[in-house]
């Protein structure tokens, strides 16, 4: 007998406390962008409430052949938070796929664990009734869809699928490359009323294996559960986070300017930033490109993507994002170390400085931090 | 034995000569817009010459339930007389709608006959091996593809397909309606390159025998002949062209302003002219959105939208596109009355004076000219 394609002996069912704590730790790993979680981690709760099963298998569970379809929201983050999305656009991406494909998939996994689209996969799989696997393409957010280990590591663009709310299903049936899948997509999806679901072309278990970033899911959850953690001892949440995850504290300080403007879907701009504390006399600034991209301070770089930079409300330990910064808001700025996969030669010429329009920005690997006094590596 | 989805015995071969007559026809009908056919009409010539076969069969000889498949080019006219297209989108956009449908179409037929979409349904014929069908969804153009009789009368939006030359097919699987379709494979068209090749959702023979505009490739070689045989017999080519299609002298002048922008892939703009010979002393105008829209002598609407308004060289008779306008041309305006099918009150609710902009124009059916003199009917 064949095995099964997806073993759900491991599988681990999620409640809505896990959803909670996943919504804050995908904020976190959305450096800055990837769409605020917190209006899917609602209906994520009400699918649970009404019946719904969210069921989180590892990727050792998934058969080689084992069909497994990436899905996700895609459309410009700033609009995301105006509109409330009806719910199902990502279910019926995935319909649109499994129609033309003739088969139904055996499980999802989201392209990109940081922000809202760690909380989409979920939705779908409680929707389809199928498993959604620990693990996706990013280990944090970025603003492309083809910046994800999936496409670096050879996956094909197509077919693909996008839906919206109104009953549209587009099918990506050939595309030339990634670049002309996101630049088709990303505009039908600004057609759509910026908000649209997507469905990326089906991949095999065994494919997955060995090009996902392993555990994104179970790291978000225990993200979440730091800081709650720490509010509930009352501890300091920003030093919580840091320590559970080994990152590095770059930066305390006050926004001083925040410019930010909408290009071709993506908020672009540049945070800057007046130590306090341990910082006090210091300036520093963060590029962003939906996400933070660079950390500079005093005009030197010193963390930029793929690896992570974070800020959190000095207060609260809350991540903020990109669309909500603003004059005077106290902030701590971690860094975090990405996934080895991310550091490869074929990965940086994707998600290097470079192709962020830093051409001159070598990019230096964040070590990951073992010591608590993060002033050492200075 | 169930017939033959296409009876071919009517058919008829277009030789060289034909594509040119057609070309000009086809110009003349595009009231102003549609592209220009004279690229098109080139690589039509070159498949004939390499082999190729254009084959055209009436209405009548398509079964009732053979599968005719709409094929032309989508993107703004603006562009499409810079950009050479490779050639075989259409083809392609055919392709990918017969590996959707999992069966291969039984004939081509244009959606829109003025302009370039009259060749391109020839091109995408001779490559296919299959038969074009005498007839079209407008009997001139218009600047969207739900303005033609299949959607008028009810033909469904999906599936369509578009393609480019770079390899990418899209498939609108579902689309909740025509508008959604236009929308979304107009942004798409221009993420592509603002050219590219459009298959419509297939229909039916009976249906096209009930819903189509008879007759209109005919009516192109017929037009695209009667300015030949003027030039040859030295004749006037306006009057030539007025009397072989029961047309409407409307003004002759030259032009003293031309407007004109480019505004969501579309050519809009206003043509102003003064009145020279018979219309001395007069002042007239021509509203456009890639087509003309509605002619105005002295402030006072005389032909609008779905009938033709016409704009010829007055030298040499041959049409005149709105990018081509410019100061000091000499031009006769000539209006035809638009087919019965255009005239209903479904038809006038998406390509009436109201749906371009004018709800204060009411529309008034063009009679088809009798006489000669073309003063009797002010």
């Amino acid at each position: 007998m064949s095995r099964e394609p997806v073993d759900r002996i491991d599988a681990r069912r999620l409640d809505e406390a896990d959803i909670d704590a996943l919504a804050i730790g995908a904020s976190i790993l959305g450096t800055g962008g990837g769409g605020n979680p917190y209006i899917g981690s609602l209906r994520a709760k009400q699918l649970l409430r009404s019946g719904g099963i969210i069921e989180v298998v590892p990727l050792e569970a998934l058969a080689p052949d084992a069909v497994v379809v990436s899905v996700g929201g895609i459309g410009a983050p700033v609009v995301g938070i105006e509109k409330i999305e009806k719910g199902d656009e990502c279910l019926q991406a995935l319909r649109a796929l499994e129609d033309y494909l003739g088969r139904p998939a055996d499980a999802v996994i989201a392209a990109e664990i940081g922000g809202s689209n760690s909380i989409e996969p979920m939705i779908t799989a409680a929707q389809a009734g199928i498993p959604v696997v620990d693990a996706d393409g990013m280990g944090r957010a970025f603003p492309e869809v083809q910046m994800c280990t999936y496409f670096i590591y050879g996956h094909r663009p197509s077919p693909s699928a996008i839906a919206d709310e109104k009953g549209n299903r587009v099918l990506y049936a050939q595309v030339k490359d990634m670049y002309w899948l996101e630049r088709l997509a990303r505009t039908t999806a600004v057609d759509m009323g910026a908000a649209a679901g997507f469905a990326l072309a089906p991949m095999r278990g065994d494919f997955l294996q060995r090009f996902a970033v392993p555990g994104t899911v179970t790291q978000c959850l225990e993200l979440g559960q730091a800081v709650a953690r720490a509010r509930a001892e009352r501890r300091n949440v920003v030093e919580e986070v840091r320590v559970s995850q080994g990152g590095v504290r770059l930066f305390d300080g006050k926004v001083t300017d925040v410019r930010r403007e909408l290009k071709g879907g993506f908020a672009v701009g540049r945070v800057r930033l007046e130590g306090t504390d341990a910082n006090s006399g210091e300036k520093a600034e963060i590029d962003i490109q939906n996400e933070n991209l660079v950390f500079r301070r005093e005009g030197v770089v010193e963390a930029s993507v793929p690896d992570l930079i974070i800020v959190l409300d000095a207060d609260t330990g809350l991540s903020i994002t990109t669309e909500v910064l603003r004059f005077g808001l106290r902030v701590s700025v971690l860094a975090l170390p990405c996934h080895a996969l991310l550091r490869t030669p074929e990965a940086l010429e994707v998600i290097g400085p470079a192709s962020f329009g830093y051409p001159e920005i070598a990019y230096r690997p964040l070590a990951r931090e073992r010591s608590d006094d993060a002033t050492l590596r200075r």
